[in-house]
């Protein structure tokens, strides 16, 4: 895998000036292109061997390019902020949006190196990390984002080198650390690690460029031509979005499916109703202020159709809790910003850190659901975020979240009847707007893309709870108390 | 000023439950409405007496509203990441959009109360915060905002019953802590401390009311009550933004001024520029790697007309960076979300935290110079921005910030040279739009904005730098070696 980077490449000083000038103005113009369309994220990672000038070669990007539309995040030992979120967290909150390039030193790779090598994670658990890598790389090029890895190769001789040369030059030596000269000691390890994990990683939507890394002038210029015909190459063609997909789920052969087979007449008499409520209501209360639970968080997500009632059965669930514990998001149409970032970027924003709970009125769900009803995003769009939304859910739950989901099932009598009501209450008026009256006509399109969304998104970790919601008071204690099983049961499997 | 709430104020079930039921429906409706127009900001904030009811109240209101558009951030002790910000950082970032509501539990208010009860600053220290309170409010509530702030109030026995009272039912048991026992004994320094703050932070665009909070449904009913009645005031006639302002600036009486007394014509050779751009480069680099940097935070302006060379005096100063020390921001329009707030709130996003670099290619400024050319906010906005801009600046720079502001001044000649020259080479040619040449239009306007930019925010500690710039060369020198011997001085003072 290094071969081809240890044979003594080097670029003259004359060469070099000729070729940077040329190189300069395309990379100007390709990343105005890049900015006026405002297509694409692109993101560059630059990782490799210490001392083999990523530093040099990035600082030489930006004066290549525009560099008010870089960005290069410093990523030092996780924050108290970012200690308290998922491993991804600090990745998401720092992605270019689309039009711009993000350089990234540090990056979701650096950590399962540097932990392999020191030996305190094994092959398994690498592996597993390196699987989450490809997923998280395969939905950004999936999103459209341009992913450019490259690889920093030294030899153990030429890493030597590079340190002595940087300790004799004055403006460099500060480079060079203790840390630097240790790092030739597990030169070999690195080799041995970096390549198993080049192999599994080099995918096709985000392969990787080992550069040849003992002269600065053939690095850098390597680098910076292949951004720009990676550039250039994407701009002439847009990203033709052919991944292949499962094929759409088996079209219903009977009458049979989990909501028809839900017995929405279920009824919880009034009596019983406030008695279960308040019981379910003070247990939750306990649950969120043991100890254990600071230790975790939870993630509630409530969908259903149209005047379903979960705003209904959030208020009733928060009144157990206290307002600066919790934070309820309603998810409405995405903002100018959210819309130049992958689709799950707007939820990252909003995870709870441990001892929080955040409670989603609507979801990610949305992409399976009125997105693919509406047809505002195409077939393999959607076909492909079920796994993309397990993965997301399950790298949140990897780090100790605790999720919930809920779908709120009324039949379409009940709801008509609802819509009616609402529409004659004044201060329910405003819950009634014409856009439910044409959800209403895409029913049967609903119900298949709900039945889906279940059979695909319902794991064994963290599975979907349907609920009967025709009765409101049955609906609001449903879903309570299963709240506070499902929190007892994780809080008491971990602590 | 506590004496209205020592009355014995309380309310019976049957009273309490009748009232919000009626309440409940117009404070839905209110919100409801605020949320359509997406009009305003309204900050709740609750302060007051340990064991006052705080939480139950907030709790209360959550139960009356819609609780997906309210939002209550909990501040507990500064993160890592909010004590690398300035102290305000904290609450900017979690204002309510237009349209929303937050409700403030900790605020701005408590630290600086805490601070004074327990004796770590002074009575002038105390007002100078009241102060920049005062200010900090005022510019939101000229922004548009709605701030209603409430005092629970409490006497000494009140205190004790209702602790008493807490500690005896088991679902409020967990609220009294040791450290509420021991807020018993500072309630006399509370009351003292509270009733200077209190008169010196009544202004008439965010007035204290002092709640008597012993009897539960009496204190929350009063504030829904009150929330209400102002909610339902705003939304009926949309706030008179006629608060005084200074008179425009004096025109000018002869041709004098700071831009025409610059010698325009300032040149320097191309050996000098090389030899003193390189020197002044190098001390940069060594500048900001000095410990006592590590403490302090730098922050660039950059403003001036179109093709004045701001892009490319940052370059030469980035030139001298670790790209991963510093951000660039660019200032274009804003983004929907950033509308929806006070017009500082997207500068206080970029703000860089100890260590680090922020450049603006333009900034804050543009309040008064394009949206005051151009008439994107009226006369009184722009003429308000003068101070706010000081205030904002030098809060920031009480924090250990070093900020430092160039204007890049070019004669219009120069500058109708260079947009021929940018339309003419191809890799420039991005750089020039159609509304460039509009602005150039506006040369006059434009001049009479800067004049009274720099009158009214040069200020001592953080002056505007004026720099000739006909000549690229002289331009980037000047600059460079103006951050270099500021930079220097700042940190020798405070190291």
């Amino acid at each position: 895998m290094f071969e081809s980077a240890e044979l003594g490449h080097a670029i003259d000083k004359k060469t070099f000036k000729a070729e940077v000038q040329k190189l300069r103005e395309a990379l100007l113009e390709a990343q105005f292109e890049l900015r006026e369309r405002g297509g694409f994220q692109v993101l560059i990672l630059v990782s490799g061997v210490d001392g083999a000038g990523k530093g040099e070669t990035i600082n030489e990007l930006y004066g290549w390019m525009d560099p008010r539309y870089l960005s290069t995040p410093a990523f030092a030992a996780p924050t108290d902020e970012e200690a308290a979120h998922p491993f991804m967290w600090r990745f998401w909150q720092v992605l270019p949006p689309k039009g711009r390039i993000g350089i990234f030193s540090g990056s979701w790779y650096s950590m399962p190196i540097r932990r392999r090598i020191e030996g305190e994670i094994d092959q398994a658990l690498f592996d597993q990390r390196i699987d989450l890598i490809n997923r998280f790389e395969a939905m950004l090029a999936n999103e459209g984002a341009l992913i450019l890895k490259f690889w920093f190769h030294l030899t153990k001789e030429g890493q030597k080198k590079r340190f002595k040369a940087l300790e004799k030059d004055p403006r460099t030596a500060w480079r060079v650390t203790k840390a630097s000269w240790e790092s030739l000691k597990t030169h070999d390890r690195l080799q041995e690690v970096a390549s198993h994990l080049l192999r599994l990683t080099n995918t096709p939507w985000a392969p990787w460029s080992v550069v040849e890394s003992a002269d600065d002038r053939y690095r850098s210029l390597t680098v910076g031509k292949m951004i720009l015909d990676a550039l250039q190459k994407r701009l002439a063609s847009p990203q033709e979005r052919e991944y292949p997909v499962a094929p759409p789920i088996s079209p219903r052969t009977d009458a049979l499916d989990v909501l028809t087979t839900l017995d929405l007449e279920q009824k919880l008499e009034r009596g019983a109703y406030q008695l279960r409520l308040a019981q379910a209501q003070g247990k939750l209360a306990e649950l969120v202020r043991t100890p254990e639970f600071k230790k975790r968080s939870l993630i509630l997500v409530f969908e259903g159709a149209d005047a379903a009632g979960k705003g209904g059965s959030i208020r009733r669930l928060v009144a157990a809790l206290d307002a600066r514990q919790y934070q309820i998001v309603p998810i409405a149409a995405p903002t100018q910003e959210e819309l130049a970032q992958p689709y799950l970027w707007r939820f990252w924003r909003h995870m709870p850190k441990v001892g929080r709970i955040t409670i989603f009125d609507r979801s990610w769900y949305g992409r399976v659901l009125v997105e693919r009803v509406e047809g505002f995003c195409s077939e393999a769009d959607w076909l492909r975020a079920y796994s993309e939304i397990n993965d997301f859910e399950h790298e949140l739950r990897a780090d100790g979240a605790i999720i919930l989901k809920f779908w709120l099932q009324i039949s379409g009598e009940e709801q008509l009847q609802r819509f009616k009501e609402r529409e004659n209450t004044a201060f329910k008026r405003y819950k009634i707007t014409d856009e439910d009256w044409r959800n209403r006509e895409k029913w049967d399109a609903y119900h298949q893309a709900v039945c889906d969304m279940v059979e695909r998104t319902s794991t064994g970790l963290i599975p979907w709870t349907l609920v009967e919601a025709n009765d409101k008071n049955f609906a609001r204690v449903k879903v309570l108390e299963t709240v506070c099983e499902r929190l007892a049961e994780a809080l008491k499997a971990k602590g």
